[in-house]
Formats: structure tokens, C-alpha cells, sequence
């Protein structure tokens, strides 16, 4: 018997000695799915015993692996997050992951101090909605890829940062949405929101790379709405994109300097909830009926959208799928690692849909 | 210069060797705040040259303290638990602590599981909005607690279990609600939405106790609803009360059957957001107008609420106050922990507001 215990005990052992399933004593000693509270003192009681290492630290040192993922998005409180980390997880723990999410207010410092704990932690992989506008600033992520750890974008791709992303097309979703107006007669479009910088640039690129160098996405969805107008030949107005706090209040103080130009908008793209909102407030406070007097378009569904009167023509973005996605991605990367390297990376690009309701109509006659 | 070498080595010899600040030097060992990557690196290799043990199971084994908290909520993709989370992951960081945040989908056994990861991964302290329903149902906190790691819950209490608990007071609140209704003149109120349970029971008490079995805040809930009707002497009706799946479509059809009774509801009192926008699909289905035909109080104020036409009047949930007073009382606790032992356990209770819009109005004569 004794050379039998010569070497470490299994999963198989503690089980035999507990009295229970192998898939129970994998669940208990892995700390995932559920087992209830008195099986579980069992099979702690039984690896005890044996001399199972039961920790997950100590299971993540023997195996590698402490089936455990990371995740670090730019503001939990923000629903579109909300859903990425819900499908992340969902598709996480069908493979008995666990994930740890952590919040950064889109700040880099924060961001840097989030995948220090990850690290620490001991997690397999990381998926980071990163700050990181370049890859000179994007250290962090190497400090975690050369300590083993897998790491996957998603959201926003960081220039330079040869990653796996799992990201909607951004670029594309506006340009449609701004072409559905365009369609429908609108020439005097406006962009809500903008470059949240000081003061008013003339120049689209200015414009451009002031949304870029705050959030990836915000230049993307600005770019696209310019592609819409290079299509169709419509000169760009530099009075016609919002400028300054991406805020609902602000949103709102910027359409109303847009309704009061000489030529002001027929229709607005609005590219946050909070845009929209702030929009509408701006809208009313003008005697403006949606539809009838301007047209809009949203990004972000949302089950209020539906129910606003009129319902509001909306970019539904897949959120759960996105999270899902960056969860396939990977844990395909943590098993491709068991099995060898495999430094193939890609951008795996989700679609979006347009929603279409009722707040698009032509231009009112003037 | 051996003799020096004989206590370990602290953090300020480390600052010392690498010829930083030591809070420099606590932040980067500490795995808090900003530490460019630079500098970081020369902190970790003059803590490798000395001796200093740096990894965070090292420090929290030496020192008792990890400085990460954990959190348990029931669904990351709510903006209700999305804020509280930003409440307490904004008071955390204040204290030098990290937040690690997982979502149990309102399961049980995922919060055994979510509790067992967070005791694996060594926190100081577990803030949980609970799914047990009861002590007998919550041996993972125990088991926790056990581990000398602190717990407080958060938005649920817990009945039976001697815990520190952060809530609002939702029975309160909804009875100020209805109760604005029936001041307004209404005395058929349906309430939407309500016990997610088979068949239509016509007792209140049956009723209560579906609503509680499945969630501490909606049994709560409705027994201040009762509360309202009873301070007024207006009987109850059992066909006022949604019963079924908690999801948008399935108030809407519930709705949809109270305007169908003969004497149908002149109010709805809507307990969570999906049960707003429902409702709001069924009045547009039966033609009706917010306000002149039926009035509407909704829980979970949002900005999308303020921009429906009329604005609709909501009870606002304090997230972020919730989450700051919830990591408030677990780091008091915790300190209180390294102070010596401390044992009252208390209810904190935060206010709501009604906030007044115009979905409140006299009904309409018949």
C-alpha cells in the first residue's frame, strides 16, 4: 500500500476515499459548479487525509492552470459592459472557468494596477478592455504575456499590439446608420457625441484624431460617419459634431447650439445612450417632434428605446456575443498552450444590426 | 551588515535599494495604484536582490491582509448591481483595496462556487447580494467566515444569518409610491411585477411568501404595496398582482390582462425597469395615454425615464451609496478585525427618492 501513496494522490483518490463521483470531487477540489456544503466538508476531509493539495494555488502550481479568468473592462456600471462580462462568464463557466472582473474607470493607472492583482491572482487569461492607446503605453499587457498569461482584447484593438480582439465594427455601424439618413434626404446630419477637448477644431482630422486619442471606438464610429458624407458627396461641417464632455448634460447643451446654427440639422447620429438621452432633452426643450421635425439615430439598444414614442431607430450591438467571442478566443489560446505554440492572432470582428423603428423620416420642407 | 540582513527586509529597504519614495515602493509591491513600468521593474528586481517576498499571497500570509475585496452580485448586466459595484469599487481604492468581481445569475450553487474561488483567491472580505432565502441556506458564508474573512451583505438581506447588511428600504419605498397613487385618487393599482410562481393564488399571504421564496426585495416589495392599501382600507384584489416569469414580454402580456378585467387598474405601481417598459408596450398595444388614462410609478430611476413623453415619475436607488456604505462597513470591519474582535452586526439602511415627474395623475372618469 505504501508504494501505492509513493506518488501524489489523484482526483480519483480523493473520491474513492470520500465515497463519492470523480466529477464531485473534481467540482469541490476545482471550486467550481456546485456541490453542496456537506459533500463538500467530505472531500475536503478525505484529500486531507491523503494528502491531496487542495488549494487552488497549489492546484495552479502542479497543473498550471487555476481555471480562473480575468477580466478588466473600462466601467461596470455602463450596461453595454454589463453584457460583455455577463457573456464572458457564461461561456467561461460552461467550461469551468471562474472570472474575476475588476473596473478602471478608463484609467490607465487603474488599468495597470488591475492586471498587477490578475497577475497576482494567478489567473490563466486576461481579458481587457484596455485604455491603451498605443503599444508604447500598452506595457502592462507584455508584463502579463511574459508571465504565461494569455490575453485577448476586446472592444477596443490597441495599434501596434499584435493581440487577439474581439471587437464590432464600429467604423461600418456608423456608416450605415449615417447612409439610412442620408437615404431618407438628410444633408445637415449631426454627430452627438464627439472629442471631448477644448475648443473647435475646423478640420476633420483634428476632429478625428481628438475622439482617437480619447477612446478607440469614439474615433471609429466618427470616421464612419464621415465615410457616410464622403460617399455621398456632403461637404463636412465642423459645427455639426459635438464637442467637449462626453455627458447627457452636455450632449444636450451641444445639440442646442446645433439647433440654433443659420443651417442646423434635420437629423442627429447619436453614439451613446447618454447622447441620445441628452438629445432628447435638447429636443424637447426646442419644441422639436422626433421624426416629424428631426430624425435620429441611437447606438446601443435598449428596451427603453422601444418604447419611446416614437420608437427610435437603434445600432444594436451584440453584447453577450462579444463576450462570449473574447471567452472562445481565449480559452482556445490557454488550450493551444497546453498543446504547444501558436502565435497566430487575428481581430474576429462581430456584426452589428440596425434596428430600424420609427424616428427616421425625410428632412421637414423649410 | 549580516545582522540588518537578519530581520526580513522591509519596505523601505526596498525603496532604499531601488531608490524610490516607499510609497512607491508599498504601491508597486502592493499591487495598488500607478507604478510606471519602469519603475516597477527596478522595485520588483532591488525586492528580488534583498530578499523581499513580493508576490500577494506572501504579503497577505505575513501580514493577514490582502487588500482585495470580493463581490458577489446577482447579475453584472443590470445597471442596478453595475453601480453598486462602482460604489464599492470607488471606496475600495480610496483605502488601497482591489475589487474582484463575479455574477451568480441569481443561482445558489454559482455563489457557492463564486464564494469558493474568492476564499481560494485569499480576500479580506466578501460583500454578497445573497440568493439564500435563508440561513440554512447559507453555510458557504459561514464557511467564509470561518476562514476569518469578513461578510457583509448587500441589497438582500438574509434572514437568520447575524451579518452586517446594506440595504434600501424597499418596502417602504414602494408604500410611499403606491401610496402617492391612491393621494392622486386611484384605487384599482395593479402591481407589476410580482411571485414568479404557477397558477394565481387569491390570498396576499400566499402571494408574499411566492414573492419572498424567490427574492428578498420583491416580497418586500409587495408587502409595501399591501401596507399602502391597508393604511386606506381599500381591499385587495388578486388579479392586480403580476404573477409569472419575471421578463419584459411576460409583463406586457400581464398587463395586457388587467386592462382586459372588468373593473381594470387606473395605476400601475412597476417594481423593477423591465416591468416599466412592459407595461408601457401593453398601454401602447390598448391605445392608452400615460397619465390621463392610467398613471405609472416605476422603480430604478434611469435618464431614459426622464425623456419619455410624459417623464415618468421613479423611485431612485441610491447605487453608488449603497456600494460605498456596504465597503465602508467591510473595511471597518476588517480594521476592526486587527483591533480585536467586534461583534455587532447591524442594518444600514439608505433612503430612496420618489422623484415626482408627470405619469401621475387623477383617473379617468368613467
Amino acid at each position: 500500500m505504501t508504494t501505492e501513496r509513493s506518488v501524489p494522490p489523484t482526483i480519483s483518490d480523493v473520491a474513492a476515499e470520500a465515497g463519492v463521483g470523480r466529477s464531485t470531487a473534481a467540482r469541490t477540489l476545482g471550486g467550481y459548479g456546485y456541490v453542496s456544503p456537506e459533500v463538500r466538508e467530505r472531500v475536503l476531509a478525505a484529500a486531507e487525509r491523503i494528502g491531496y493539495r487542495t488549494n487552488a494555488l497549489a492546484r495552479s502550481m502542479s497543473t498550471g492552470v487555476s481555471h480562473t479568468l480575468g477580466v478588466i473592462v473600462a466601467d461596470i456600471a455602463n450596461p453595454f459592459f454589463g453584457g460583455v462580462v455577463r457573456g464572458i462568464s457564461d461561456a467561461s463557466r460552461a467550461r469551468g472557468f471562474d472570472t474575476l472582473v475588476l473596473s478602471t474607470h478608463e484609467d490607465l493607472a487603474e488599468e495597470v494596477a488591475a492586471t498587477n492583482v490578475l497577475i497576482d491572482k494567478r489567473v490563466d487569461g486576461i481579458i481587457v478592455a484596455s485604455a491603451a492607446l498605443d503599444a508604447a503605453s500598452a506595457s502592462h499587457i507584455e508584463q502579463a504575456r511574459a508571465r504565461g498569461i494569455k490575453v485577448v482584447l476586446v472592444d477596443r484593438a490597441v495599434p501596434g499590439l499584435d493581440l487577439d480582439a474581439v471587437l464590432i465594427d464600429n467604423r461600418a455601424a456608423a456608416r450605415d446608420a449615417v447612409a439610412r439618413l442620408i437615404a431618407a434626404g438628410h444633408r445637415r446630419i449631426g454627430f452627438v457625441w464627439g472629442p471631448p477637448i477644448e475648443g473647435r477644431p475646423r478640420r476633420r482630422r483634428d476632429l478625428v484624431d481628438g475622439a482617437v486619442r480619447n477612446l478607440w471606438t469614439d474615433g471609429e464610429r466618427l470616421q464612419g460617419y464621415l465615410d457616410a458624407l464622403d460617399d455621398e458627396g456632403i461637404v463636412f461641417d465642423a459645427d455639426l459634431v459635438m464637442v467637449g464632455a462626453k455627458t447627457e448634460e452636455h450632449a444636450q447643451v451641444e445639440v442646442a447650439r446645433m439647433l440654433e446654427l443659420p443651417d442646423p440639422p434635420t437629423a442627429l447620429f447619436c453614439t451613446e445612450n447618454d447622447a441620445m438621452t441628452g438629445s432628447l432633452r435638447a429636443l424637447r426643450d426646442a419644441g422639436l417632434r422626433v421624426a416629424e421635425d428631426i430624425s435620429l439615430i441611437g447606438f446601443d439598444d435598449s428596451s427603453w428605446a422601444a418604447v419611446i414614442e416614437p420608437p427610435l431607430t437603434m445600432i444594436e450591438q451584440p453584447t453577450l456575443a462579444l463576450g462570449a467571442k473574447a471567452a472562445e478566443v481565449l480559452l482556445a489560446g490557454i488550450d493551444g498552450e497546453e498543446k504547444g505554440p501558436d502565435t497566430a492572432t487575428a481581430f474576429h470582428t462581430l456584426e452589428t444590426r440596425l434596428i430600424e423603428r420609427a424616428s427616421v423620416a425625410e428632412p421637414p420642407r423649410r
